[in-house]
């Protein structure tokens, strides 16, 4: 086999390189001796029970677990019938994009948006159509005009994909204001929003905002939440909470009744980590850890690169920021590459073409000195 | 919480009734002292690694090990470009089906296949043909020419859906001859063979017929293989091996860019679990128990059911039955439940509304004495 090379981890950085371009955990923060003790745990307490097909709507222990923090953080606990384990979000929007759109259906997404979630769109042969946000999240008037310009051109959106606390990759949160409006306008005008709440346990300042969920109506609204920036992204575990035909839908579905419960000893695995207590330490253990490298590179950005504006975000994994000189920051890419230091243009998060000034830069990954070395690196780049 | 009721696993069975309706394993044959020790020795051995997100392909230790055992026990090995980890056989035809076609595209099957793959097929909109089978297996002189009705109607079959090797639901094995005979007519006529491999572990009088991929020209042929039956099924795993385009472009979906490898964290437990030998004892033992059910059934159906014909399976999990008599089986599971055994009637196996007189019976769940008290109440069923 000494020929054939297969890579475990989906992280490739150039030794000598401070990558800013993955949104990933810190591998040296995850939570290894908890999650052997978990597996130990799960193994004496569930037995084969972990081992079968899991329920078609995922691993009973886990669903209880979330179902009662939901209640106690978000004031909304899900029925029964309206929560359903996930391989995580990029797996829950694969699955509602089967189920729920045909090639060529409309959907909406937030511009700038979750880069990778756009190819998730682009595999099912959506029609995607933006949607401008600012520094508040997403500009519920404008969506408005856009499901008007729709709605004129003979198109009802399948859906809205929002992310609407800690952005990816802008950061912001969407205002009290704006969660309100945007309900009232999905109610109104009758669409499904599809939230992705990824970055939900990873607030740095304050609570997280409440989720739309947690006010939603039941229909119109399918919240999906995962354990990959919480707990560990090779987990592959999620969740879906909302409109309750859907989840029925996506339980009853051919994948589900022929394999049982998505990832579930992986699941059985998590609701023992969790019952132990650990997920509860891990999350204040990454708030801090996190907190502590935004600050330092958002303060040496601020010092080594003036020329631009960051948006400091209150939780999540991402700055974004942008050049009012109207730079080319695929230009500023290349020079920052350098001087070994890299990140993602602002344009790669844009489906109509725009963000050309824009730029998303990642501080999960790397300790505080390192940050303040890459922004010192990026300013030399910027000239 | 206590008003909310999640069950842990699919498995749902009437007490007292002996239910030959579910194609699982047995539970109490799982290896659970084994799982604990591999998910030790995983994160050992692998720490962080089997955390993070995975290498897009699949956990690179587990594609190892079964590129090696194919080398073994197949004669091929897989290039590090033709394997794919999956979340299981319906998880990587629910993907085939995503990447590789679009509503109203029409996919063949054999009459009768497995009745779970039909609905996944159907949850993309597909238009299902089936074709004919006998105790050889598919009868690709029937298949060849319902390919020319196809051509005739400007229809271009996507793909052909395949269970050669202990087929589920009538344990057939596809004859050497017609295996030979297949990937010829699948060359000259074009079109892509999607084989279910789940059964190759569970042969029971001889070394199972080798995987139609085996022996496959490149681009022609994707084979789906699992642990669910061979290991165990909630860890929903399993791998694709073949068509290196199509194994590409899977690599390459927006699913795995933005998730990372399938279930990483379980490959990277099972890869442990297999390079610590336990994999080979667990086949082993699995083969010595189901073959003594087997064995069992089907002496006590000749003996209590003479007045069908039994097709007693090399491999796998199925005895398959059919009254020459022409009686509804549907009639037969009414009367067999008045007597606390079930099973499902041959007709769920079919999409062209035949099989009224068939029946599958499933051996796996049940000890050797259950089975044939199973089979006196069916006889008594029977009348």
């Amino acid at each position: 086999m000494a020929e054939m090379f297969f890579p475990s981890v989906q992280l490739a950085i150039k030794p000598g390189t401070i990558d800013l371009t993955w949104g990933q955990p810190d591998p040296t923060l995850l939570p290894v001796e908890e999650m052997r003790a978990a597996a130990d745990a799960a193994m004496s307490k569930y037995g084969a029970d972990a081992l079968g097909y899991g329920a078609d709507a995922g691993a009973g222990p886990l669903m209880h677990w979330l179902a009662e923090r939901m209640g106690q953080n978000e004031g909304r606990m899900p029925a029964a019938d309206e929560i359903l384990i996930t391989a995580g979000i990029s797996d829950a929007l694969d699955q509602i994009c089967t189920h729920l759109t045909r090639p060529g259906d409309t959907v909406i997404v937030e511009a700038p948006t979750y880069h990778l979630a756009v190819r998730i769109l682009q595999d099912h042969d959506l029609d995607i159509v933006a949607a401008p946000t600012d520094a508040e999240g997403l500009r519920v008037d404008a969506l408005e005009g856009l499901v008007s310009e729709l709605d004129s051109a003979g198109k009802k959106p399948k859906f809205l994909y929002s992310i609407p606390t800690f952005h990816n990759p802008t950061g912001a949160s969407l205002s009290a204001a704006r969660r309100r409006a945007l309900l009232e306008l999905a109610a109104a005008r009758n669409f499904l929003i599809v939230e992705d709440d990824v970055y939900r346990e990873l607030g740095y300042d304050a609570p997280s905002p409440p989720s739309l969920w947690s006010s939603a109506e039941d229909g119109m609204l399918l919240r999906m939440g995962s354990f990959s920036k919480s707990l560990a992204p090779g987990l592959r575990l999620g969740w879906l909470t909302g409109a309750r035909d859907t989840v029925q839908k996506l339980v009853r579905s051919g994948l589900r009744d022929s394999g049982g419960g998505v990832n579930h000893f992986t699941a059985m695995v998590v609701a023992a980590f969790c019952e132990a207590g650990y997920f509860a330490a891990q999350v204040t253990s990454f708030r801090a850890a996190y907190r502590e490298r935004r600050d330092a590179l958002a303060a040496a950005l601020r010092a080594h690169v003036p020329q631009a504006e960051w948006r400091v975000p209150g939780g999540g994994f991402f700055i974004w920021g942008s050049f009012p000189d109207g730079r080319d920051t695929t230009k500023l890419k290349e020079a920052a590459e350098g001087r070994d230091v890299t990140f993602i243009p602002g344009s790669r998060f844009y489906v109509n073409g725009k963000g050309r000034s824009e730029l998303r830069l990642a501080f999960s990954l790397y300790s505080p000195d390192e940050l303040r070395e890459a922004a010192r690196r990026l300013g030399e780049g910027a000239g």
